[in-house]
This record gives structure tokens, C-alpha cells and sequence, in this order.
């Protein structure tokens, strides 16, 4: 199902080529002052821009449609919506036939009996991390102080990302990358013992997110390699702090009130000019295929925020199951 | 809260020094023959035995407590429950006072107010892993024919786990370790597009396991420093086969049909016999403490069948949302 | 939460005067054939119409907003949205400081803080049913055969209804009504035995109705009086027919086979043109309230279609449990 | 799914002739003291007592298996049992061949292909009321100072329950009854504006009680008939507080602070020892049967308590979402 939360329930809805995409934010607290400027910087972040990125251009402009009233959330289910403007479905006639590699065309063309919607990926597009990102800026504004921050590391292995993503969009080719997000300050306390902890929820959420391949808390998979006495953070203070945070914030699967602090691989985008080998179903055999459309050389250039908006509401649910967050704000 | 699934739904219960631990599996289709020896192999695989594991000894009997008839599933809901009996929560006095590092004493001490059990950690302790393990034996049967296994690739950094161990034990500390995971064969179309991809859940459930620090899918971490032509697995036979899986066999978050892949980082395990640094609340300052009790100096050793329990249980549940396991078996 | 349901999951949206309404249906299956058609007798069915209804008029069309794709689901959520035209804000300015009696204005003030729409109810409108009477015309097509047919029985206690509501509408009151529904043919063996019963489920929905304040299956409450022996529906066949069915279809929790009835009392509609008592938070004392704008005078009459669209919701959502409807049709 | 609730989760499990039955309780806040003495009085009220009652006597003594220490809730999962001591099952042999009507033994045996457990209704009896009773226990602690309070109004039709009981259980015939139950004082804003209302919650609850057949709030099935100059509740000071209570409490599906008010219709138990006509699988006909085992001729005598625990267990969850019950109590 396309839903997540149990107090901030985020659901999101459209397709990359059809009329739009949108969210709903059900139990949002009423009295958030909440406008579209309060949108601008993340939606911005999220955009394609120069070398490496695809040559798309949309607005992204939020359409309030419902849950607002005065510049104020109102309790009632919020609802936004973004036009899509800039389609070319025409790019897409031959993905009946010869599914893309690395998308999720065979995937979703076997679920979904060859109803879905085929173009530019429809439902199963990056194009939905827009409504993610958006439920993001919402869900930060809730869980004020705590703040998020997620940067690019490297992409292609190299610091310098700009660059490594040129000299591959001249190779026709795309690279992934690598970004790491902190969150601070947070109170101990968020994340359930078992199923429903702080990790499993913000690493369902990022997995959300198509082009994600890994994640790790802390120390992560250095862990594995390290002994007890490495690990281990020594409490120095009444408060829970440590003096190292190989943890990552998180032990058992609840905050002990040190920055949260996780890593996560993005892939490089599937779709590349360079020909490729899939099968045709027409031809019943293999064949060569270059993905036509405008594609993003490093789509990890563009993850960042929508990293730090899959955090954002992970945390803005298990504030309000903590009653962290109150139900009427303003 | 402290279940999980949509239509095979687990709840876990229990404490690690208490009466014993158990579960409910809520959606179990009628008719599944199930007795106490289908859970013989993958419980022994999860008790400690031998140099690296801990010497608390449980025989682990599953008591089959509601939702058996006549050696089959009746379709209502299957409790079982596991005794415990070689307890020593008097090993545990200080916990009050002086907060394991690496441990969630102190996350849930600040979270339930001081009335959470201390003793063992309580709910928060890895004897919770028994009831997700018992649960996996079910789903087992259920995704058949799909088959899920685990091995431990290395600890320690070591390829030999058994010696590593060995070695952290006789220092009084503990290890790491990593663990590999392949299901196979697995039917395409499984996972939602966004919020409930495959990979998610998956995802969900593994940090779920106390120890677990980090997941990647396929490529995973390795995605981040590869290109697109490299990483893009080619389409070679009309049912979706191909001829790498770097993708670790999901696509957009839906099982594309090919094996799904993904390696679990293990965190060495908290209680060590070596003096750590921590907090006293009865002195006001930073105290040595050498944690009693019976330690695991690798519990990724125990941990391989946890993880396939883990896969196997997000498999049956998205395995019945595509109908691909009947409501009545038998 | 504005959302309901395990499999077939509908979520509705909007407010009384503001942009439109709409639903988001997550679940349903690919390949369901939809336009614009199907929704033209239900949604003019629930529309006001004559003597007794509101003079409120909305042309109610349906904008598919996602999910659809060459008049077909996708699998992906299906987005449905309705424009407010026929809106008169001004009419409501006066609810902040007169909460309307028989209205939610003075609950929802209370527990959203004061920041909800009060216009016309803002999301507390009758006008969200029509969401629902939408999502229960796609409900109503994959439950097939089954068939959901509500009438209104009697208004204002005479089987006449539309006498009985001119006559309240001329003495600016309100009437309210009795509606029967009867759902047949349908499989045995829908509903769980104890939370998630059939007519928990069908309750569940029904209740979300603002106007309904009662609901009763088969014998209902005329069971209170009647003996076992009277009231127990004798088994004439293998198929579980029965020679009567005081039951209503249901036993225990799940269908039995025999058509499900039941019946739902609807109470007459707040708002009328007679003054009512009401507290003025302006003046401190209770006022006299006219309650100005456009008014249903028996809204009992529009409410058997958006019974049918609760009960088909209900079931569509268990036949998809119990794998009575395909994931993919067409 | 056998579970309910959204913060406050109650899970029910068991068999009338099994091992026994019992509830797992997640989300109930840390800190609240409980001993077996709070069970007391209401599991009392459940039990069948005297003429026209069942002669099955259990001692319906709470084990805690979990979630509780040194007298007060962890947080964690709080699980009970109690043990089936006064079983009978070779008494339900005949279940198999001849349905008893008014059960749910045709229903389930399709639902669950004849897997399910058919001695005394298995998992679909009525004994599964003592896990709601007893999680009504825990909720009514929580809510305070709301108290919920039921009564038996009538059965078969008098006034004099007992004696009307005694004449049913003499003719071997079975009687129902009608029960009425209030709340207060309670806060106003609780329930959500669509789906889950207060009185979509509590319905939802209420018709998982297996005999439970009608509900309706305030003025119910006769608001039907009133106009709504006559329905309406005049507000008459600036809490709320009105000087009818038509609305039993609640307004578009939130609390408004008065009372809440609701009546149930229990049918009449389906159990007699007069001879009924039902199916005989055997003999492929009709047959007679005068169901053995002990029976209650008027159950609705045990109901008021099991209506109090379901109207508690639902208001807990709604004060939870709410933030009007604290997450860690003493």
C-alpha cells in the first residue's frame, strides 16, 4: 500500500506522465502556519540543475487542495498536489515491448498484468519523491528543534560529484552515490523495542525511495569488523551523552538522545544513453536498447533532501507517539 | 508497537528474565501442518552452543498455546509461548544505577519512565529474537517453494568466525560479523511501489533484530561507486531472467523474479567482560563497569537464521497480498 | 485517521467551501474498466433533487487524477477529485462565535483548537459522503455478483417520504429516516471471528456517516424480545441456505451465505430555518439561531446510496482477504 | 484480524476448549499499577451466575505472562491468560456433521475449509469476551475519570431479567435482552471526522461481541422519527454542555463532552435444548437437534460488562491519539 505512519500518515499518489502528483498528510496537528514559500528550498534542492541532471523541467509549484484554511492547518487531512507540464509519454512507446534494465518495468508490467501505466515508469517513478519531499518540509516544521541534514559524500567515488557526473553524462552513462544524514537535537525515547523501531521506520521510509540500495546506522557495516570494547559508547553524562557514537543514536531500537546519524547508497539512474542489452517481446530474443528521454547522470546530487524528508517523518510520527508534539499547535 | 504485517501479522511478547517470551501470528492460513518439530532445526541453529556463545542454557519448547486443531492451523490466531528457565535476573541489579553502553537501558529507561523490567534488558533483549524465529519456521512453510538462506560470511573480519570468537572471548570482549542472504525462487510482482516495496519491509523487519547496524541490497553499498552501464543488469529470457543481479533481484521496491540478495552488518554484541566507561546515577559521575552475566562474544553466529526468519516473514505476507498463498491449505 | 480499510483502503479529503473534495483509493486491482459513466447514477442519486433537499447545486463530475490509465485501473492509488463551485462562505461567518446545534462545530472547535474550516462544516460536511459514494461506485464493480440495494423505508416516521418533507420544509424543520439495505448474493465465510467481524466492518462504515445514529442486522432490535427458538435461522441446505434469516446474513462475525441485511436510522438534519437555543461566545449567554443557508429538509432521502457505497466498501475489502476478487482483472 | 486499536492494540486469542484464551495488549502506557485484585469485580460480572446462566464453571483467574514488573506496566506488550480448566469437548462432536443455527459453525467451517477448531465455537465463542473484559479492565484504569457504566434494560421484553431468564431456561428456550450504557464525564474532541468517529469506534468494537445484533446512540432508531427542531441539542453554556442529550454525546463523530450514550440489542443465545431443524452433512437432509452442553438462556445477563470493556477500550485509544492520557503514568 502507498501509506506510512501510524499518527502522520503520509500517502502519495500519481505518475511521472500523467496529469500530476500529490500527497495526502493525514494527522498532520491543526494550527501549523504552512505556505508555499515554506516549500520553496527543499522542492528547490530536489530539482534537476546543470551538468549531470536530466534536462526536465517542471514548475513544482504546490497546489493547496485541501486541510488549509488561513494559512493554518486546519487537523483535516492536508492534500497537495504538483502538475506535471513538461511530459513526453511519446518517449516511451517502446517500453511494452523492451523493458528497460535497472527500472521496474518487468517488475511492474508481471504485478500489475500490463496495467500500469508505462510511461517514464507512471506510478513507479522517481517523480513521486517530489510528494515525499513535501511531506517533508511538513513533517521538519513539526519536529522543531531536531533538524536534518543530509549531504552528498561522494558520487562515482569521488568527493568532487560535480565533476564525476560530467565526464559521465559525456559517456552517456550515470553514476550513484553515496550521502550521509545527521539529526539533532532529539530526545531519547523515540522507537519502539521490536518491530516498530527508530531505525526500522526511517530505513523503511529510505527504501522507499527507488534508487536506494543500502543503509547504515553509526558505525554500520564497519561494525561488523569492529570488537565490543571499540564499539561500545561510553555515557558520560546523566543526560545519555557519549563519548563516541558508533551507535549511530539508536540502541535496541530507540533514541538515547545522540545525534541520529545514518549513511545511505544511492545506485546510479537506470536509464543511460549508452545501449544496453534487454529482451524484446515482440522479437523473442535479446536486443540493444538506448534509452531515449532526458536522464539524470547522478540522481545522488538531487537524494539529499529527499533523504532528510524520509527521516523528517519517520521522526514526526514517533514525536507524536511520544506525545513530543502536540496535537494543536500556534 | 510491537507487531508487524499486514495480512500475516507477528506480535512479539515477553521479557528476557521473565516468565518466558512468545507470539501471535494473526493470518496464518487454516490448515498448515505444524508441529513441534518443524521448529527443531531453526531454533537450535539460533541457541548458543559452544566458544563465542553465551552459557545461559533454555531448551526452548514451543508451547503451542491457541490456533492448533488436530496438528494443523484452525486460521485463527497461533500463540506459542517458550518458557524461561535458566534465569539469573539478580545479574542484573545494577542495570538501575549503571546503564550498559551499547545496551538500550538507558534509550528505554528515559522512554518508559524507570518502569520498563531491567533485568537482561527486559523486552528490549535479543531472547525476543526466539519468538521472531519461531515465527519465521511458519512463513518457511508458507513461501515454499521458495526457499531463504543465510550464512555468515565473516567475523570478526575473519572468514573463520569460529577462531575469531574464540579469541574475542578468551580478551573478555566481543565481534562483529556479516551475513549474507539469498531467497530463491522467488515469484516476480512481490512489493509495493513506494512506501511497501519488498525492500522495505525487508528492511523493516531486519532492524528490527537489536544487533543489526546496516542492510544493502545486491550491489548495495558497492551501487554507490558503480556506473549505470555496469550496474544495470541485462534482461535475457522473457520471464524476466538476467544475467547479473546486481539489483539483488528487486526493482523499483517489486521482486523482479530473479534470487533476491541483501547482506546484514551484525554489531559485536554490548556485554563484555572487559571494564567499559558509563554513568553511575548514584554517584553523579563516570564509573568502570564490567558487565556480569553470561555473554555471546559473537552472536552473529546465532544471528543467520534470525535474518531468514526476518525475510521470510515480510515474503508470506506480501506473498498473501498477491494471493500467491491460498486461505486455505492442507 | 481519515482513512479505512485493510486491502481496499479508501481515504477522503476536502471541505464543505473550499477547493473540492476528493478520495484516494489504495488497493484496488489493475485492469478494472472505469470512466466517467460509472459514476453518473450513484453520484445523481445522492444528489439534492426537489422538494426537501438542499438548493445547493454541484455537478459532482469525477477528475481522475491518478491510477487510471487508457480507462483502466492501474494498481496504482486511484485519485478521484470533485470542484466546490456552488459555494457561499459568507453564509458561515457566523459559526465561530454560534456553534450550530446537532452540528460538529462546537466538537471539532473544541479538538482542533479553533483552526478548522467552519465553513458549511468544513471537513465535518455531509458533502465528504460524496468521496464515499464515489469509492463505492469502484467498490460496487469488483464485489460482482453481489449486488447492494438500499431504500429508504419511511421519513419522518410515514413510508411517504417526500409528503412527509414538504411538509417539514414548509414549517422550516427537518425530518429524519429509516433506510433498509440488503446485499445478495454473496460467498459464505467473509469476516473475522472476533475484531474485524463483517458487520463490525459494515458498523464501522455506516457510523462514519454524520446523520446515522443507529444500525441494526436482521432481526436487529427486535431480537431483544424474540427467544432462541424464534429467532434462530433453521439450515435447510449444504450450502448453508436458511429457511429464515433473522441473522441477517451474518453469524458469529462472518457471512453465512444467506443475503446480508440491515438497517440504519438516520436522524434529521441539524440545520434548519426555525431559531434554535445556542451559546454565543461573543455575548456569553445562549442566542437565538437561525441557521442561515441551504438546508436538506429530509437528507434521508440521499442517504441510500451512500449506504450501498459503505457497505460495498466494506465487502470489497474482505472478498480481496479472502481472495474472492483476482489482483488483476480484465 | 483479531487486533483493534490504533495506540492502545488489543490482540484476543484462544479456543473455548482448548488450552485456554487471552490478550496481548500493546501501546498501554508504563507506570500503571496492576495486580490481579482490579480484575476482580468485572470478570465477576461476566461469569454465569445462578438461573439462566450456563453451568460451566471456570475460575477466570488472570496469569501474567508479560509486560508487567514489581507491580506496574513496563510498556512493553502486556499479555494474559487464562486457563479453560471446565471443558467438555467430546460434548461438540456432532458439530462437525449437524451446524447448530444461529452459530457461526456453517460460516466458519467455509471461511476456514474445516480446519477450524468446531468443539464449543472454537475460537468464535463467546469466551473470547473474557480477553475483552479483561482489557477493559486496564482501559477503564486509563480513562479515568470517565467512567463507563452498562445495564441490562430489559430481557425478552420485561423488565424482571431474572424471572423472564427463569421461564427460557424452564421451556429450554434462550431469551435476549437490551442494554444501555453511559459515559462521563468526558472530554469533547475525541473521534475523528470520517472513518473513525467515536461512534464508528465504539460500533466497530461492540459488534465484535459475538451477540450483539443493534446499536445505536442517543436517540438512536426514534431520531428516525423526530424532527429536528425536536433532535437538536441546545447548547446552553460555553463548555458544551447541552440541555437534551439526543445526540448521545457525540456530534459528526466527535465528542462534544456530555455524556455519551449508546444501547445494544443482544440477541438471544443460539444454544437451546429445544429440538431445531438443521443440515446433516451425513445424511444429506434436514435433521432435528437439541444442541447438549451448558448453555446461557439469557447471556445478555453476562453482556453489560463485556459493552463497558469495548466502549473503554475505545475511548482509551481515542484519549491516546488525543494526548488526554499520559504515556508513562505514576
Amino acid at each position: 500500500m502507498n501509506s506510512f505512519g501510524r499518527l502522520f500518515r503520509v500517502s502519495v499518489f500519481g505518475e511521472s506522465h500523467g496529469a500530476g502528483i500529490g500527497l495526502v498528510l493525514d494527522g498532520c496537528p491543526a494550527g501549523l502556519a504552512l505556505d508555499e514559500n515554506d516549500f520553496s528550498l527543499d522542492l528547490e534542492r530536489r530539482k534537476p540543475a546543470g551538468e549531470g541532471t536530466t534536462a526536465r523541467r517542471e514548475a513544482d509549484r504546490p497546489v493547496f487542495l485541501a486541510g488549509i484554511f488561513e494559512g493554518r492547518t486546519t487537523g483535516a487531512p492536508l492534500v497537495l498536489t504538483f502538475a506535471n507540464a513538461d511530459t513526453r509519454p511519446a518517449d516511451y512507446d517502446f517500453v511494452r515491448d523492451t523493458c528497460r534494465p535497472g527500472h521496474a518495468d518487468f517488475a511492474a508490467l508481471t504485478k500489475f498484468g500490463g496495467f500500469n501505466d508505462p510511461r517514464g515508469g507512471g506510478h513507479s517513478s522517481g517523480r513521486l519523491t517530489l510528494a515525499l519531499v513535501a511531506a517533508g518540509v511538513v513533517a521538519k516544521k513539526l519536529i522543531r528543534p531536531a533538524v536534518v541534514e543530509a549531504r552528498l559524500e561522494e558520487a562515482g567515488g569521488e568527493a568532487d560529484a560535480a565533476g564525476a557526473a560530467a565526464r559521465a553524462a559525456r559517456d552517456g552513462d550515470s553514476i550513484g552515490g553515496l550521502i550521509a544524514c545527521r539529526v539533532a537535537p532529539i530526545p531519547a525515547g523515540l522507537g519502539e523495542p521490536f518491530f516498530d523501531s527508530l531505525d526500522a521506520l526511517i530505513a523503511h521510509l529510505l527504501f522507499s525511495i527507488p534508487a536506494v540500495k543500502g543503509i547504515e546506522f553509526g558505525a554500520g557495516f564497519r561494525a561488523a569488523r569492529m570488537r565490543g570494547s571499540e564499539h561500545n559508547d561510553p555515557i558520560i553524562a546523566a543526560d545519555g551523552t557519549t563519548s563516541s557514537n558508533h551507535a549511530g543514536g539508536v540502541n535496541g531500537g530507540i533514541s538515547n538522545g545522540n545525534p541520529v546519524l545514518f549513511r545511505v547508497a544511492v545506485k546510479p539512474a537506470s536509464s543511460i544513453g549508452r545501449p544496453q542489452e534487454t529482451w524484446s517481446f515482440a522479437s523473442g530474443g535479446t536486443t540493444g536498447l538506448s534509452v531515449p528521454g532526458r536522464h539524470d547522470a547522478c540522481l545522488a546530487l538531487r537524494v539529499p533532501v529527499i533523504v532528510e524528508a524520509a527521516a523528517a517523518v519517520a521522526l514526526a510520527d514517533l514525536m507524536l507517539r511520544e506525545q513530543k508534539i502536540p496535537r494543536v499547535l500556534g
